[in-house]
């Protein structure tokens, strides 16, 4: 038995944690496990390097960040192995280089291509807990890179996947994935097991403990992850393939209020306006989510769509400066909107399932402005002054609660 | 012309400093030159992670400290490289694994067996100052050691033996070596040049603003050093085999307190007493000083000799063990001692400095408890509280004010 076991930041804030961490590792070393460790930077030091950087560098090198802010992963990486040493468990740190974890030499994000097995299969064959810096990489010169957003978890996913781990546990600060956020729906339920695709929707809908692109990594090399709580022994929740039991129908509700909506109204209805449009926005590396277009009066017409709201700003800047005056009638951006979205594998096969949403909705009072669907989600945009009671509204007909 | 420039910890303990530390960089690279810098961990961080190390183990493991530790440098080349492109001078960090700096694996305290400077050369080709940390390395496992004290110069001096760099400059907070510790006698002048050999009699006497080590690589590899400050322009003191000018008689006037005088009174006069006492303490690394014997009366002979102060009470415990209380009369410890000694290549081929030496001690009214001789060095143990008396007065004899 095999298992890589990550930690994220907050689990390794302090010699206590650091400790706690060690006792989980041990728990699973006298199984006769064999135990790697995947670690990130201990509590905000990597925020704090990075603060010190820009100190000195407004505009910092990508390369020289990367070189500075790896050597947080290496502190907590020694720090576990001289904690398991004050047990007498025997450990070895290894940093990216001394793995080899192989990446493209994009700073700051960089992919991973190749992980080198032999010395960690090497440390194990001799009893050792292996703990590896999760985040960072090597590019083919040497140089030190970082994994961007999720880093760690995508280090722990292709460790994983790489020694062929029966296990890839993601330890976070909550139990795992639940029907709804907890701090908004109070009847949230923790789920199980979901699938792949369930996670991955659910993260981009902002309700991610897992970050995207370990999903995905996890998907493709069918690596089987939990995802449970540093601070206690509940069961977590499996993210795999396909459920053992019978689908639920939605596995899970999500709220975004990071969205908003940009309305661009009275353009001519001409071939390649859209065009022009959306790729506007994709050259300034905007994404748009929800689109929606209507035939407009007097031969022109409107098209509706939303994006983060951080970006609305500047996206309709662009716009006015992609289309002249006198091309369209109107911008209108509205930020008081949010994304509520249904998940589940169950929904392929069963067509009713928006409708039931609609009618929570409609149940609650909730007016529906923008609707968008996938073969395993239903999201709709509302004014975000109602996404609480829309929450509550859809969990509890789906029978989450 | 290719110069390696190295900066302790307290020269980029802070933002102000490392911008400092750049500038000083920038000056040379602006003239052209190949700028080569080494730096030690910003300021007390070295301690505060060994001190972090011993608070979650007490024991730490040597491999899992240098894993730690070195990131101090790794933190501080990154950052000068940062600071370097904010005034947009092309510049690159290297850590020891990147250079690469290869050692024996002797964590803690390894020795350098190979420097690649392909990676070097590559960089400054391309016009770029290269900042490489100093006091670590990597063993034939990849794992990172650690080269133990005055690391850093050792560092700064093998890279300039490897890259055959036309000067190494290593910046201390004082402006050189002088002809006395400047904090006793006002006097001191600093020197403008002195040999290997001079610097190593002076090092090990305490006045040492260079580590032994550095100044030993140096001297094999014919490097030529300067040591000179960090925080002003002045020119420094150049250490090297041969002094371009007449050789000064003497060339440095150094105290160490940090001495104690035991003296073995009443031992039998038989062949191989010395060998066991000595041997007794080499055993348990207590390194020996100036060694007096003398004869005493009824066929004894009495052993006196001085160690280093801190070590002189486990000293008398291990002779105490060493030999039967019936076969010596009395052992007597003597703390309030200090040795002066004067330093000079000069020295070599004039019988008479000893004696003018012996005259200016005289005229201080300071009694000689013990003497010892090298080529270029005459140390005398004298009562600790005729120190600084004993130094101004030998300064002025030999004409060094």
């Amino acid at each position: 038995m095999l298992v890589v076991k990550k930690f994220g930041g907050t689990s390794v804030a302090n010699k206590e944690r650091i400790l706690n961490v060690a006792r989980r590792c041990v728990e699973d070393y006298q199984k006769g496990y064999d135990v790697v460790v995947v670690l990130s930077a201990m509590g905000k030091s990597t925020d704090e390097l990075i603060a010190m950087a820009r100190d000195i560098n407004p505009n910092p090198s990508k390369r020289e960040l990367d070189m500075l802010v790896t050597t947080g992963e290496q502190v907590s990486v020694s720090m576990l192995a001289l904690a398991l040493g004050s047990m007498r468990i025997p450990a070895i740190s290894l940093n990216a280089f001394q793995v080899a974890m192989h990446t493209t030499h994009r700073y700051g994000n960089a992919r991973l291509k190749r992980i080198d097995t032999d010395r960690i299969f090497n440390e194990l064959e001799q009893r050792k807990i292996v703990i590896v810096t999760g985040f960072q990489g090597i590019d083919k010169f040497d140089n030190i890179t970082t994994l961007g957003r999720g880093g760690s978890d995508t280090t722990a996913v292709a460790l994983a996947a790489a020694l062929r781990a029966d296990a890839c546990e993601i330890f976070t600060d909550v139990d795992g994935v639940y029907t709804a956020d907890p701090r908004h729906v109070k009847t949230a339920r923790k789920l199980e097991q979901i699938t792949y695709d369930e996670m991955l929707e659910l993260s981009t809908l902002g309700a991610g403990v897992l970050h995207n692109r370990s999903v995905e990594l996890a998907k493709k090399y069918g690596v089987v992850l939990v995802v449970r709580s540093s601070l206690n022994d509940h069961e977590g929740t499996i993210v795999k393939e396909e459920l053992d039991v019978e689908k639920m129908l939605v596995s899970g509700v999500a709220a975004d209020k990071n969205a908003a909506r940009i309305a661009v109204i009275g353009l001519k209805d001409e071939p390649g306006i859209a065009f022009h449009l959306f790729n506007s926005l994709a050259s300034k590396n905007i994404n748009v989510d929800i689109i929606l277009q209507s035939v407009g009066r007097d031969g022109t017409k409107d098209i509706s769509f939303t994006v983060e709201e951080d970006v609305a700003d500047e996206a309709v800047a662009i716009l006015q400066k992609s289309f002249p005056r006198n091309e369209y009638k109107m911008i209108d951006l509205d930020k008081a909107v949010a994304k509520v979205s249904i998940v589940g594998a169950g929904m392929q096969t069963n067509p009713g399932v928006a409708a039931t949403m609609f009618e929570a909705l409609y149940d609650a009072g909730v007016n529906i402005r923008m609707i968008s669907t996938s073969e395993i989600r239903v999201t709709v945009l509302i004014d975000e002054d109602n996404t609480d009671r829309a929450l509550r509204s859809v969990h509890n007909k789906f029978d989450l609660d």
